[in-house]
C-alpha cells in the first residue's frame, strides 16, 4: 500500500474508525469542459489534491471526492453545450450531498470540512450542509473554497505580470491552469491554451442557452501567463486558510 | 381603479391577454430580517417597485410579486435566527418559480424577467428558469437584479462620502436604505439606524447556525450616510440597464 | 410609517418578536380569472382584507400573504385555460405553506390561523398544516374560509333579493363580488358584470380541461345583484366568526 | 373461473386486451375506522362494489381497487387516531394514481372514470389526474362520488323517515351503514350501530388533531334507521347517473 | 360476518386493536401479465393467500394487500409492453409502502411480516422499511417471500418430474402455476398453458425494452407439469418457514 | 498525459466529442466496509479497473466512476452500521444516475453500458436508466456486472480448490478478494484476512438493523484460497463477456 495515509477511499472500516476523530474533507468538483487545454475533472481533481494536502497537514481524512457536480452555467463555466460537461439537477446534487454529510454525521465525524471547487455548486451544497446540521447539530461542519480565501496579496502576487479579469472570467484561465500546473502538469496542454477572447461578463443570466453565448474554445479569459509557480502560491495559501479556519472549531 | 396599469394582479383576465405580448416581470424577494430601521418585507418591496418603474418604461406587465424568499444566510442576511425571518427550503423555491413560469410560457408570454432582490434566491431561481426553458425554448427567460447591473461609475457616486463595504456587507446597509428613503420612506426608521458594527465577512460558511456570528441588530454594516437621492441613483441606475437588457432580446 | 400595525410586512424583526405571541394569520389566495369585472388578484385580496380586520380585533399579526394557490379547477374557478390564471401543483402548496408555518414555529408562535379564500387550496394546506403540526404539537393551527363560516341567517339576508345559485357556482359571483365592492371597489368593474349564464354545476370532473366547459367570460353565475353592503355583512359576519373559533384556544 | 368478467385482476393480459377499448373503472376507497358496526374497508369495498354493477352495464373493466387511502380528517372520517385507519400522504395518492392512470393511458384505454368512495381522496386524485391528462390528452379520464350524484329526490327518499344531518356527518352513518346493507350485509353487525351523538360539524379545521375531537365510537352521526333497501336506492342511483355521465363521452 | 377472523379489512377498528399485538402481515403483489393461462392478479393473490394461512397459524392479522407493484421487467415478468400490466415507479413504491409500514408503527404494532410475491418489489420494499425503521425501532419489521425460503428438498420434489429451469425463469411457470391450481384453480385456464418456450436468461439488463424480448406467449417457461399437489407442497413449506422467522423474534 | 486514452475524466471536451460515438461505460460501486483486509473503495476499484479493460477492447469512454452507492444491506455487505460505510438513499442513486445518463444521452452517445460492482444499486440504477430510456430511446443502455456473467465453468476454475460459498456470501470474500490481488494488489492486508466466519445466510430481511447481524469482522465468507491469478480469470472473462454483449448492439 501506498505510504499516502488520508485517503479514505483507500482505508479498511477499521483504519477509518480510528482516525476519524480528526475530521473529514469532503472534496466536490464537477465534470465540466474546461476548453482546450485542460481536461473535464480538473474542478474534483484541484478539489482532491489541495483536500489531501490540507489532510497531511491537520492529520485528517479526505473522503471520496463528488467528482460530478451542479449544472455548469455559461458566464462561469461555458454551460451545458459543451460535449463532455455532465451536469447534475439541484436537487440531486442536495440529496447527494445531504447523504453523505448525515452518514458521516452517524458515524461520529464531529468536524466535516467541505471543499468545493465548482462555483456553481455552492448554493446546494450550502442547503445539503443546512439540512443535515439541523439533524445533527453536534457535527460543525465548514464550507469554503480556495478562492475566496486567497487575501489580495495573493491575488495581486498571482497576477502580478498579467491583468486580474475578476473571478467572473475565471474559467480554464490563469488561476486554474496554474493550479493543475502545480498539481497535476501532465494532463495540461500547453500548446493549446486559447489566445485572449475578447469576451465580457454580462450582468444578467438569458435562457434558454444556446451555443454561441461564450467563445467558442469554451475559455473565458486566456491561460497564457500561468506557471506552476503561481499554482503553489495559490494552494500553499488556500491550504493554510484552510488551516486557519479548521483550528477555530478544533482547538 | 387607479391609473397605474401595469399590476397583472389588478388586471381582469382579458386584460392580461392584451397586454401579455409586451413581456412579464416577476419580482422575487423575501421576508427577511433587516435591522432595526427597515421592515422585514424590503427586499420583496425593492424588486416590486423597481419592476413597476421598469414596467412603465417598456409598457410590460409585473407579476405578483413572490414575497417570500429561500433562506437567509448569516453571512448574506443575518441568517434564520432571528424572529420574523421566514425562509423557503430549497426545493420549494424552485418549484414555485418553476410552477409561475411554465404557467407564463403556457398562456404564450414570450419573454419573461425575473428580478430578484434577495441575493439567496440566485441560484434557486436559476435552477427553476433552466427546468421550463428546456420546456418551453420559445419564451426568452431573463433574470438580473438591481446590484450586478450597477456600474462602476454609480457605485463611485453612491459611495463618495462613505467607504463601500463590499457588497457581501450591503445588508441593510447604505444601498438597501437608500432604496428605501426613496421608495418607501415611511417603512424607514431612520432613529433606529445602528452605528458601525466593525463585522467583517467570512471566506467561509460554518454550520450550525447559531446565535452570535452576526451583530445583534442584523444590520452587516451601517446605513449611516444612506439618502433618497442615492437611492434614486441606484433606481434610475438599474431600471436603464433593465431595459438595455430586455431591449437586446425584443428588438 | 402609516398607523396601521398589524402587517408583518412593514414591522422590523424586533417588533415581529414583540407581537408574534398575539398569534399569526396567514391569508391564502390565488391568481385566478374572476371574469370581466374583477381582478386576478380577489382571492388574495379578500383574504388579506379580511385577515387584517380580524387582527385589528384580537391584535395579531397578518402575515405576508400566499398571493399564488392550487389549480383553478372549471367547476369552481373556471380552469386553467384562461390567461392570467397562474396554478400552482399540489405539491408545491403543500411545500410552500408548509415551510412557511415551520418557521413560525420555530419562531415560536403559539397560534396560526390560515385563512384561506381560495376554495382549491384547501386540502394542500390541510396537508402541510398536518405535516407541520406532527413536528411542532404544541403551536395550534387552524384553517378555515370566509364562506363555511356564514350562518344560514347571513347567507338569507346576502341572498334575500336574488336567488343563492349553491357555493359551486359562487366565483365571480354575488359574494365575490360584493366582497370586492366593500374591500376594494376601486378595482371592480361594474359595467362589465356578466348576465346570468345558465350554467349548471356537474356532479363529476373531466378530463382533459377544453375551452369551452365553463362560460365564456369566466363567471359561473352573475353578479347582479352585489353591492358593498352585501360585501360588508359577509366580512363582519366572517370576522365575528373567526374571533370566535380563536378564542376557544386562547383563552 | 367465476361468471363474472369485468374484474381486471381475473383477467389475462390477452383477455384484458380485448375489452380496454369498453372503458376502465378505477374504484378508490380507504382502510380507515367506520365505528363499531362497519370494518375497516367499507369505502373501498363501496367503490368496488359499484364498480361492477357499473361495469356489467356498461361492459367495461373494473381495475384492481386503490384500497389505502388520503388521511382520513376528524371532521369526515374520525382522524388518524382511531387504531387501524391507515393513512397515505397526499404525495403518494398522487403518485400513486398518476402512476396507474399513465399505465392504463399507455396501454391504449380511451376512456377512464374513477369512482372514489373516500371523500378526502378527492383532491389528490384530481391532482394525478391533471398531470397525467396533460401528457395523455387523448384519454378522457373522469372523476366521480355515489353522493355527489345523487338528485335530491333521492336523498329525500332515504331520508323519509329520519332527518338527514347533511353529508358533513355522513360517516359510518345512514348512507354508507345502508350500502353495506345492500352490498356486504355480512360485513355490518347491526347490534352494534351507536345511538345519536349529539356531534356537531365545526366550519373549520384544529390541528393538532388529538382524541376527543370526534364521538369516542367514531361514528359521527347515528346509522339507526339503516336498511338495505336504502342502499339499494342509492346504488340504484349512483350507477343510473355514471352511466349517463360515461355517455356523454362514449356515444 | 365470515368466521375467518385475520382479515384486517373486515375489522372494526376495536377488532384491530384488540388484534394487533399478535402482529401484522402485509402481502405485496403486483398487476402483471402472467401469459395465457394465468390472471393478472396472480402475485397478489398468492401473497394475501399465503398470507392468510399464515395468519391462522400464529393468530396474526393480515392488513390489505399491496395489489399495485413495482415495474416489471423483462427478464423476470416479460415487462411493461404486455397490455394489463400495471407498474408503479420506484418512488410510488418507496412512498406506499412506507406510509402503511408507518402508521402501522404508530398504531403500536409491534411485528410487521412483509410477504412479497413479485421478486422486482423487494429492493423497494426494503427501502421503504428502512426509512420506516429508522424512526420506529421498537417495531421489528421482516421481509421475505415464498421462493427464498424453499430448502433444496422441497424444489426437488416440486420438480421431480421435469427439469428446473431456475428461478430467472419461473414466471408463469411451474411453481406459479401450481400455487394457483392450489390457491385459486378456478382461476387457471389450463388448456392454455403455452408449450417449451426455449427462452434463456440474459445476463444483463437492456433499454429502451421493446417488444419481442421475451417470448410472445409472456411466459419465460412452460408450466407444464404443474399441479395442485406442488402448490400445496410449496404453500405448506413456506408457511412453515415463515412461522419459524416471526417465532425467532416473538418467542 | 499518461498514454491511457480511455478516461473521460483526462479528456478534454473536443477530444470527448470525437470519441463519444464508440460508447461511454459508466462503472459504479460504492463505499462499503470490506472486512479488515480490503479497503473501502473496492466495489468502485473493481467496477473502474474492469471497465478500464473493457474499454481498451472496444475503444470507448470510460466516464467518471459513480463512487458512493446505494445502502450496504447486512445479508451482502454488512450494513450501515460498520464506520466507514457511507449509503446514499434509493432516490438519490436513481436521481444521480438518471441525471447522468441523460446527460450522455444529450450529448449524442448512442450506447451506455453500466458497469455495476456493488449487488445492492442495481434495480436503483435500473430505474434510473428506465426513466432516462423512455426520454431517450434512440440511445442503447445496457447493464450488468462481472459475477452474473461468469459461465459455471469460470466459477469452477476459481472454485476449484476451495468451496463456493454461493453468491450471497461472496462479500469481502475469494471473488472481491482476489480481483484485488489482480488490479490493485497495494490495497489488499492479505496477514488481516478473516479466517472462516461459519456465518449462514438468511432467507429473509430484519429490521431495525442492529450490531450482530454479521461477523464482527464485516466478512461473510472467509476469503483464504484467494490470488491474484483467480482475480485475472474473473477479469477476463467478465471483460470478454461484456464485449459480446456490447457488439451484439454496435454490430
Amino acid at each position: 500500500m501506498n505510504g499516502n495515509n488520508v485517503y479514505m477511499k483507500y482505508m479498511t472500516w477499521r483504519e477509518f474508525e480510528e482516525k476519524k476523530s480528526h475530521g473529514v474533507i469532503l472534496p466536490v468538483g464537477s465534470v465540466e469542459q474546461h476548453s482546450h487545454h485542460l481536461p473535464l475533472i480538473i474542478d474534483s481533481l484541484i478539489a482532491e489534491e489541495i483536500s489531501v494536502k490540507l489532510a497531511e497537514k491537520i492529520d485528517a481524512v479526505v473522503a471520496p471526492t463528488l467528482t460530478y457536480g451542479y449544472k455548469s452555467k455559461p458566464l462561469s463555466g461555458g454551460g451545458p453545450l459543451f460535449p463532455g460537461t455532465i451536469d447534475l439537477s439541484g436537487q440531486t446534487v442536495i440529496s447527494l450531498a445531504a447523504d453523505i454529510l448525515e452518514e458521516l454525521c452517524r458515524d461520529g465525524v464531529k468536524l466535516i470540512f467541505v471543499n468545493n471547487a465548482h462555483f456553481e455548486n455552492e448554493a446546494f451544497l450550502l442547503e445539503a450542509i443546512d439540512i443535515v446540521s439541523r439533524k445533527y447539530p453536534e457535527t460543525v461542519i465548514l464550507e469554503s473554497n480556495w478562492w475566496d480565501v486567497l487575501s489580495q496579496d495573493i491575488i495581486d502576487r498571482v497576477f502580478e505580470d498579467v491583468p486580474f479579469p475578476g473571478w467572473a472570467l475565471e474559467h480554464a484561465a490563469i488561476t486554474e491552469t496554474s493550479l493543475m500546473l502545480y498539481l497535476a502538469p501532465q494532463l495540461v496542454r500547453e500548446d493549446k491554451i486559447p489566445s485572449e477572447t475578447g469576451f465580457e461578463p454580462l450582468p444578467y443570466h438569458k435562457y434558454p442557452i444556446v451555443k454561441g453565448m461564450v467563445p467558442e474554445s469554451g475559455a473565458l479569459a486566456s491561460a497564457k501567463g500561468s506557471s506552476a509557480e503561481k499554482g503553489k502560491i495559490i494552494t500553499d495559501a488556500a491550504v493554510a486558510e484552510f488551516v486557519k479556519i479548521i483550528e477555530k472549531y478544533t482547538k
